[in-house]
């Protein structure tokens, strides 16, 4: 209930927050026998790290590195709960006596005291980026599972700082974790690094749109009422920080068209229609069709530029927020995206099961 | 986990179909107390009945008439489970045989065969819009209880058929049921009612979008990571039949802004911050300002207009879907977008108590 | 979380009071195409039945008549949740101004006060017997799905009033319902049938113990940690009114023997070993043997005794309960532990299911 | 689903098996503010080490040292999870091939392969007693939390080896962690030691029975359905491995009472009724009486003497189970239990907190 779970079946619970002894968490309902490592974990949580991303992440050097403490034997899971832990190595004595006392617009400072009387102040406690170490580390374990049955995930930016990138083929975005921004598409690379430069510069920072793709979903998951697939989805990517917008398929382009141009036609096997307004569900449940969606990304709120804000005790101050941070929440969000669309089919897929599934 | 149930403390569990005998639903963890009688559950019941919307809806009569079962005694609330029926009394028997064998685009017939592998083909089943009768009858629960604490909801159409309304103020907004359309400003009416009966002409549909408008909420409601306050809203509205797309505050235009721009100011108490990009949630956590959301509807799928499907066997075959069928989701789904936002915070209100809100 | 749900993925939610308008309940999660019908469930309600139980029972008439209003088409489950409905027929005005006042010893009057602050007096409100009805109808749409499986459940009473029965065979209970009291064995329906007189006479009441038997049960259904299959068998019996004991197998009677003696021994496929002391639960799992659990049912607290206890006020009162109540809980609890134990197993069976299992 | 996590508001998810890296968990819904070190959570883990237990205990050393991860800050929690992790210190490696091959009877050896079709036969997996010293950790935090409301939990074995101890009074009991055996009564200390010295040399083992006492517990926790609270401890207790059977108050003993003499007395405030036969629980609400409840625990399976079992390919063999094995599992489960209840109740606790209660 206090939502530190992800899932019903396939179930996420993480720990840690950035100042603390380390993140962790544990994995419930993964079947037996699915090969498992701690390297198959690293290899997704390596992306999370900066460095890679054209400028638009910190600098900082975060030598994530997963530990598995159960669940796993002989290199495969037991079917028992998985724990993994990521120890924080990178902790260094700072000074925070400015954001103990004052807020930081658009951060969660504020809503912390008002919901807790009391807060780690250290780095955003449990608000904190770094938290979503252990979601990609679950996510791991859901795309170790689901690979097993054909199905995968891939996001990339489609646009950043106001800048989209130009439409890319299933081939280009098979290749986008090997480029600048993990962008979609080469062309645009040189573009977004002339933004972020811009934006560093005025000390400011940008937002963007991620787009998340499944493929391999069998037809059939997601349940009819409140549990659409779409449903989770959203609440899925919405649970995200920095996550402002969900819309799955045409989304809000739907909005303005007609029935006759947003409906997909059925047509016999073999031949794949036109369009794909519905994003690969009907009614909340896959249609077999690659699931689409896209998320809208507010920009990083810690910016050197001078901001209106107030202190704990409700007296007016300005504040700049200075150090090692971001640009951009794009790229490093997106495998967290991944992370979380995997985790939202592991579960629906362990549910389906129950019907009958086959697989 | 069927999906049936939202909610975790605030609980609402439904059940049933367009044709069969009811509709109907246990809505748990009320507190005792509160007022409720079947009249102020049937007030909102009545806000979703089709013919006060311009011509939008269909002309089917509804008498849906709630009735109470249990967890009402003497006008009050006794925290025990709260059961309600209303029966199905226009069950026309119709000819069924199209919908049996041929597959409708846009809505869930063959993904419901693709999920059970056995389908009740009238009227959609459990994927009915019907169903939503439940959802406003539950929602009018979480609403009596929280206008015990001075929280309350307003949602309009702030676009329809691509037609925006005006802006709109909190006093236009307040009479927005007194209007066609739900429309938030009187001017639009002609606008929308002309769009409709031209779609209606080319038996066609259209979609729109809704804002829905939380207020009078105590900062501290939300939880900071995978159960944020905007996560459970985009689940609570992504899960509404039609809707496809979900944002909070700024919502996709924040993607396109700077952190200078997007961030709210702070500022001391009484003194209103000129922007709420934020939507009033902060780290997933309210801050006391309005929670505003946008939610994007996709036109009704059933059209007159011939489109291209498939049959059960897999055999192409055309398909114009006719009957009394709305041209729009909009106004009959604001109601019902209300109720989701209200059984969101009602479950957060009673998830805030165990931290010791005083609420 | 207010505790009207039972179970995890086959889940029965119930509502109502003895003096409402009714009771019923949502079951969801039954897969799709499991024979349903409205005589299937009454069946089982007629079970719970008054008057066909030697003298233990009320007189009382009630006709519960169960509907089904929404998840079956066609006489087979759609996979969609089934609501269900009994009216209350029997709600004749009656003076409550002496229970309304005064706490009845060994009811739950004292703490729904202390709880709710609130209660509906007549008839003990959600914590009246009645309450069973939407166990007993949830419980027949388990066991309709779990026939299908070859899983079956069969309870006795094996001590009424301190006076056991002799020890009976598989077939002695197979023809136990049609006994007075769901006897095992013939011999014993005289003496009990004393027993209930005796008691009758001096206006005072008994308990007695309950066996379960589970048959047809696969190995591997339970979990390792928290949710062992007897744990969930615990939980679901010590959750029904009257119950104040539990136990598998040998049950305390393994508390006072040695490891050797308690110990069953594995033998190979065709050998059954001598005993079945684990109740055929190992580890929380089942291990394909039946399982067996007793029960120990409490005296009806409603005595024509006088008793000492305190008024609302809080002032000493003495209280004689009059009315027409049963002398003892068995043999009406019989079928609704047997209820309790179908949901409890149908759980299992679609959790196991996810792990990839056949059936 | 995966029964890893207990709990609802107030959540434990463990995870970890004797024999990988380490055990831990993750405590959810602590509200913020509880003073919270390791240490406190240390002094229980502490009672769980073998050696202080008259004998009945393995001699092997167990440096179980937890250590906090999350969620408190400056000795205090923040509200957030908390995660805890225990090193496994003491994983010599053995010779598993026999119990590799060869089902244990007892043990949940076969009934691990029938669920999973795979086991990690080191030690028992997560079936292996060392399981519960996540509980006993989660439980700290439970009974850290309660303690500032007053609430209270002691347990102490009543029988050991089919000898009871004399009856003991509260201060007895509030001094058996000091006795071996964790006794009530210092008298009964040599007649099980004997016991437990004739059991170990004819390579045997023992049960017992546990008994629990809650105090200070307010009047009205628990929901009157399927959540009693008595149904949630039976449900808690029996999950505890080698855990057979749970009553609550005379429990099995009313099954053989009348009501007239198994109903409670109520008396006005000051005066304490004769008998508390409810254990403190009405309609599964506590009434503000001390909760007592009784758990029969079978004998270790893990005997010396010879036994009749099978091989994974079915076929006979036997088996003597040597190692360093406790002969009874009293007194380690004896803080297990307590750490149960203290869960059980912190969730009720918080539950009622929902319905406005002050505390």
């Amino acid at each position: 209930m206090s939502g530190d779970t992800f899932g019903r079946l396939f179930r996420l619970t993480t720990f840690g927050e950035s100042h603390g002894r380390g993140l962790g968490g544990v994995v419930e309902g993964c079947p037996a026998g699915v090969p498992l490592t701690e390297d198959i974990i690293q290899e997704k949580l390596d992306k999370r790290k900066p460095g890679q991303a054209g400028g638009a992440s910190t600098t900082r050097k975060e030598a994530d590195r997963v530990q598995l403490y159960s669940g796993v034997f002989e290199g495969r899971t037991t079917g028992t709960a998985i724990g993994f832990l990521v120890e924080n190595t990178d902790q260094r004595s700072r000074d925070y006596s400015r954001v103990k006392d004052v807020y930081r617009p658009g951060h969660a400072d504020i809503t912390f005291d008002a919901k807790y009387g009391f807060r780690d102040y250290r780095g955003g406690g449990r608000s904190s980026g770094r938290e979503t170490v252990s979601r990609v580390a679950g996510g791991a374990v859901a795309q170790a599972f689901l690979a097993g049955l054909g199905i995968s995930f891939a996001a990339c930016p489609v646009e950043l700082g106001g800048i989209p990138a130009p439409p890319a083929s299933a081939e280009d975005i098979a290749g986008s974790y090997g480029r600048p921004f993990f962008a979609p598409h080469p062309d645009v690379v040189p573009l977004w690094e002339e933004r972020v430069r811009d934006v560093k510069k005025q000390g400011d920072s940008i937002g963007g749109v991620v787009q998340v793709e499944i493929r391999g979903l069998p037809a059939g998951l997601g349940e009819p009422v409140f549990d659409k697939l779409d449903a989770r989805l959203a609440y899925a990517f919405m649970g995200v920080g920095a996550v402002k917008g969900v819309e799955i398929g045409a989304g809000f382009a739907a909005a303005r068209a007609t029935g006759s141009t947003n409906n997909d036609s059925i047509l016999p096997a073999g031949e794949e229609p036109a369009s794909n307004n519905a994003g690969g569900i009907l009614g909340g449940i896959s249609d077999g069709r690659p699931v689409v969606a896209r998320v809208a990304v507010k920009p990083i709120p810690s910016i050197a530029m001078e901001q209106r804000t107030i202190n704990t005790s409700g007296e007016p101050e300005t504040i700049t927020v200075g150090g090692r941070h971001d640009v951009a929440a794009i790229p490093r969000i997106v495998p967290v995206l991944e992370a979380m669309a995997s985790l939202v089919v592991a579960d629906f897929v362990l549910l389906q099961r129950r019907m009958g599934a086959p697989w």
